[in-house]
């Protein structure tokens, strides 16, 4: 709703620009489709306004969100809109489940760490930490660490989170928080997924 | 879940192969944010899958998906991945309450219209019927008709519906419903849209 009225104005000294301006933190939480989905649907918005964008997957596997990775790769090329970085910390996670071996663990601390030196440097205006609820979950990833990153993390830099079992602490910490709920999915009739749908 | 294990197997005499090829009508609803930028997030796979995609609008404002629309522009002319056509069926409607005006009632059914040609022709493989629920939810679109003209739908053509409202007729008729939920956002705290964020 960029043009509506907000319900409230804050007592906090900025201007409708520099509050226009400030950083955002999303999280898109929750059991149904559409938290990585639309993560990827606000990057489309970030690369049309020219913000450079890096892609954070916090994956457990490579069939994943390769729709996604060939349309930004070739939108990243295209010559217009923004640039567009893509990282994978560890491929073959299981999903929901927490998976066995400690080098899923080093992954994702490795991956955050990525993450921070990005942010120190504001080498990025828009980041996607995809599935980045999941080794917070697991205690792979201190959520105090990632809480305290983010609040003082400098310039402008909207970073989206997504993942089931958000932290309170995150939520607390976010800006816009949507909950994701599954009403109906097909494979609740029995089918599997779809090329081009689920992938 | 593409990998996933279905939790029952229906008795329908298709093939595994034949039910990952079966449409697909999703509905993304809810208060919440997301339920758009789903949509344009899944429309990235189809467009990686090389299915030609339709985009209708059914929109209120011409800042509204700018971003999107140029990102798929430049996928459309990408040479690689399906290609892309965008309709707008509409300018200047409100968003949530119902706008005056015979016009855009007219301008609605036009569009419906449209999309019942096309989906007829079987002139695409995914669909985009972009805040669709608004024109049934205020009457000018008859549900019946939208629900018996998915149904019996040709080939293989994806549909995803968005917006407020979806009407429990098409709830019933859809394989995929997400609910958006509004948990937090930054309107709540005074803020209002940002470039690169909202639009």
């Amino acid at each position: 709703m960029p043009q509506g009225k907000p319900p409230q104005v804050p007592d906090d000294g900025l201007t409708t620009r520099q509050r226009r301006r400030s950083n955002v933190l999303a999280v898109h939480t929750g059991t149904g489709k559409g938290k990585s989905t639309a993560a990827f649907g606000m990057a489309l918005r970030a690369w049309h306004v020219g913000w450079p964008i890096a892609v954070f997957q916090f994956v457990k596997s490579p069939k994943w969100r390769v729709g996604e990775e060939a349309a930004f790769q070739a939108l990243g090329c295209s010559g217009v809109g923004g640039s567009v970085t893509w990282h994978k910390m560890g491929e073959g996670w299981s999903w929901i489940k927490k998976p066995a071996g400690e080098d899923h663990a080093a992954n994702a601390a490795e991956g955050w760490a990525q993450v921070k030196r990005d942010l120190l440097a504001e080498r990025y205006a828009f980041y996607v930490l995809d599935e980045f609820t999941y080794p917070i979950h697991w205690g792979w990833i201190d959520v105090h660490d990632v809480v305290d990153t983010l609040k003082s993390r400098g310039g402008t830099q909207h970073v989206v989170i997504t993942g089931r079992y958000a932290a309170p602490e995150l939520i607390a910490a976010a800006d816009l928080v949507t909950e994701m709920g599954k009403v109906k999915h097909p494979m609740d009739e029995g089918r599997k997924g779809q090329a081009g749908i689920e992938w």
